[in-house]
């Protein structure tokens, strides 16, 4: 996750210092507590803070960790470390990529980290890339902490629209995109807006007949109803394909997050069998390589527990 | 993962009570601290500690936790919890015995929660399922706190002996079991023995041709080193196939879990394409229903992200 096209308030009360996570919970510990996920909180040994900022928006942490390199915290939320950025940023992005042919016009609402264009960017048949993401104090703390998460704004195809990416979906003509990367915060809150019917309505609308959309959409350990809404919401907007797919990120609650994968009326997508393999078709050298992503954990991706796959089918069809 | 075969050593030098997590952490929250995944912690609210003793062995510790359940920890580490244990004891027992024809003959190491049992006895080819498990405490305390877990001891066909797993093993007649599955705690202290050569070829003799073993074999985003020397030995142990799997236990560190999977020379084994799916030819009834292995789960299992597959394919070849 990175940050939100539509900003997160605090939802517990808690002021700004301790919404930050850097508290009396443990000390010299980062502890991730919230609302969203209650119960449980996954610590991370802090080692130095780097930078804590309040944008308009939310607040803006920066840590070095001791085990997980740096740390990016938006409102007391982990949105990326060092160590695993690479599963969620290649996910979201190569899932929807790699399942129609060349992509040529992309847009990505939120992902103000960069993490998601430098994705995009392997793909070599893309030849636009938009991304609007509402809070400059992400984009530029993650180019002055993460250079190599936020290097994807250096590629020429990219350009970077700073605003509200629900004001900006609904300005684009229609049958602009190839793809639709929604890189958003949890949706409840403000970002709540991000996961419903008029947005996704939106998204359709901006997209090309059989165009694509991948957007986070949370855990099937902690939020089940919230993904129940989802599949019914993106049934109802997109007339294509609807399917849930996931993947592990260690430092996301419940080590786990997932994605809706729907696609508009037209050619048909079968996103559980990729027919554009980055690997072949895209930048993928020994300098410049996925960690994460491959033709065979994209399949995968697709294959759910059984708890999880009954009421998401259920909802599918 | 369950009791260890051999039991675990405080790793850290920490006193009893602070390896039980109950600790000045979080107050009122137990958090699971180790030098196996230095520099974080997972952390669950509790709501009453239900049991704490010290057993031959071990520490050993259930608590009932805000939002998981109760929860089994020993040594400071959590074993299962009622909410996620569907994930791992699953996984662990239908991997193996959906890749045989007609599994007669299971032994099972450690586990004395009695949740492989319960997914063991799920088969109704099964004939005899021996359990060798070396702190009857577990045993004691899993038949009191989570009777829904220790069920499994109930089925008419296990027999449970108490005692240390690698002698109970090195005693077998060769060629007695169609499966073994390993469920162990880490290979870090006294377990490290069911992770080494000697270990691996006693399981060997005791599996008939073409028989299989399970064996827990930890996190690929904390333990690729770990993993890469199983790998090896299993390698020259193991003359069948050899092969590595994982899934999702948000309890557990990093949020995944691994298994080695192999089988010895004999008619072949492709685990990755299951022949003896439990939903049709074992118990699985809507009163006692598998909420997490379905055939699908357990092909995807075998796709590991590209930095894993990178290292384990080497070691396999």
């Amino acid at each position: 996750m990175a940050a939100a096209a539509v900003a997160k308030k605090q939802e517990n009360g808690v002021s700004a210092s301790e919404s930050d996570g850097i508290s009396s919970v443990i000390p010299g510990w980062f502890s991730e507590i919230s609302q969203m996920w209650p119960g449980e909180a996954h610590s991370l040994k802090v080692e130095k803070i780097l930078f804590q900022g309040k944008s308009d928006y939310q607040n803006v942490m920066v840590f070095q960790s001791s085990t997980y390199g740096k740390v990016l915290v938006l409102d007391g939320v982990i949105q990326l470390t060092e160590r695993d950025e690479c599963a969620y940023q290649e996910m979201i992005t190569h899932l929807p990529l790699c399942s129609i042919p060349n992509p040529k016009k992309v847009l990505v609402i939120g992902g103000g980290d960069g993490g998601v264009l430098r994705e995009v960017a392997r793909h070599s048949s893309v030849e636009k890339i938009d991304i609007c993401e509402i809070d400059k104090m992400v984009v530029d703390v993650s180019k002055e902490f993460f250079p190599r998460v936020a290097i994807g704004f250096e590629d020429p195809r990219v350009t970077l629209h700073v605003g509200d990416g629900v004001a900006f979906l609904k300005a684009v003509p229609e049958g602009t995109y190839d793809a639709v990367i929604v890189d958003s915060s949890d949706p409840i809150g403000p970002a709540q807006e991000l996961f419903e019917k008029p947005f996704f309505a939106s998204v359709a609308k901006a997209l090309r007949p059989g165009g694509v959309v991948c957007t986070q959409a949370e855990s099937i350990w902690l939020h089940m109803k919230i993904i129940e809404d989802i599949v019914t919401n993106c049934r109802q907007v997109f007339k294509g394909s609807v399917n849930y797919a996931w993947t592990t990120v260690p430092t996301y609650p419940s080590g786990v997050i997932g994605f809706m994968l729907c696609s508009t009326e037209g050619p048909p997508v079968d996103f559980k069998h990729p027919v554009n393999p980055v690997e072949v078709n895209g930048i993928d050298t020994p300098n410049n390589s996925l960690k994460f992503y491959n033709s065979e954990i994209h399949s995968a991706a697709f294959c759910l527990p059984s708890f999880a796959k009954k009421i998401i089918d259920s909802k599918s069809n």
